[in-house]
């Protein structure tokens, strides 16, 4: 049985508990947050500490705090030889002061209020040494079937590419939504659109799943929705975007 | 029984036909294709014609061609008081020439190989007629649960807007894929995200829904990823949805 320590107590941190709450290969050793009203109900108060020097030793410590608190939290943890990583997409691996470092980043956006299924959220993780890794590898598949090796260089790459597909993606909604508004249309009779567009992806490249006026070349339509558009940032992402599907 | 007659052999005709073929209520009267090979196997030789000339009186005749034939289409058919559709997004009602006119516009992105679900796809329907409104709807309701009055105008903004959630979204997950062909990740990590992206609209506005480094206003993270997107397109796409995203 792997022990675990958590140190945070946001989205992040509640969604792992719940997850080795409910595994029978993980044990959740400690907590340390700030304050008692974040932690989750189905702790038991023992196993929460409110002061980083109250920590025993774990086989892992998961900092689980805001990116930029990462660093500090790290620091803070003065107990020897422990290996010790972080949760998130951007901070380098550099960023964890122990010698034994790591990180074990999910590839989600999380909702504090909703459960997550955490066996189909992909965990990025890496280590600084090679059985380190072995030890988070095999935590990281208790959690979820999709576990990948992954360089900080890599994830940073990764953290950018999510920021297309889901928030430029999600904002594509909202510009939609923007229009339908404008035109007295329910924003309703795009999902089943909005819906299929992601489900075609799970089989078919984003290049070939490409249609609409840009990829036919539909200089008409296209002229039609410009003069329809009269929001000018609207009118301008219309235009980059369609120059840019048009380029491929 | 209402009697139809479809007008084409592209991937609308074609799912419009199985459909009919599938239906109780409603009845495949005639198809008028230029060629027999583009028109489905289950469909009965006796039913095709190849000219419009030998086409015989429907309840309703529907025109599933591309949009710029549409208006020759409809001036072809010379049999006395006709009601005819079109399947167009974008040419408004008007472009039909008989007297009892209108639109079905199935709002979804077609692919002739996979079947469609009909019912879940919003029709959108106009007539020129309350009578032929009436009739047009009985015919909407057999094939799909979600059956919009929407006018010319209307439909314009609907497929304005599809461009922008539909097109432009998927135009959102081949910047994603390039990004990590480019890092060397493979693209089936974003999958799980993807999939989540579309999920939360069914439930959240997309107001509501938007996360990331643009929302937050983590200008840090901003900064990153203009260093690290190498090509300039890119880069303005970036820029320019950030923007935007923070004018909200």
């Amino acid at each position: 049985m792997l022990t675990l320590t958590i140190l945070g107590s946001g989205k992040v941190a509640h969604h792992l508990i719940a997850n080795i709450l409910d595994s029978d290969q993980l044990q959740l050793q400690q907590i340390y947050a700030r304050n008692t009203n974040s932690v989750p109900d189905m702790v038991p108060e023992s196993s929460v500490v409110h002061s980083i020097d109250q920590l025993q030793p774990a086989d892992i410590f998961i900092i689980a705090v805001s990116d930029i608190a990462i660093e500090e939290v790290s620091k803070h943890i003065h107990l020897a030889d422990q290996f010790v990583v972080h949760t998130s997409g951007t901070i380098p691996m550099s960023a964890i002061s122990q010698e034994r470092k790591g990180v074990m980043y999910m590839l989600q956006s999380f909702t504090k209020e909703k459960d997550v299924d955490f066996s189909a959220i992909p965990f990025c993780i890496e280590a600084n040494h090679a059985k380190d890794f072995q030890m988070l590898e095999q935590i990281a598949v208790c959690f979820s079937e999709r576990v990948y090796k992954i360089s900080s260089k890599q994830r940073k790459a990764i953290h950018l590419a999510a920021v297309f597909v889901n928030n430029f993606a999600n904002h594509m909604f909202t510009l939609g939504e923007e229009v339908c508004k404008e035109h007295q249309v329910p924003f309703e009779i795009l999902k089943p659109l909005i819906a299929e567009t992601a489900n075609k992806i799970m089989e078919l490249s984003p290049v070939e799943a490409q249609t609409g006026p840009a990829s036919r070349g539909d200089q008409n339509t296209i002229k039609q929705h410009l003069e329809l558009l009269t929001d000018p940032t609207k009118k301008e992402i219309y235009q980059l975007i369609t120059k840019s599907i048009q380029n491929r």
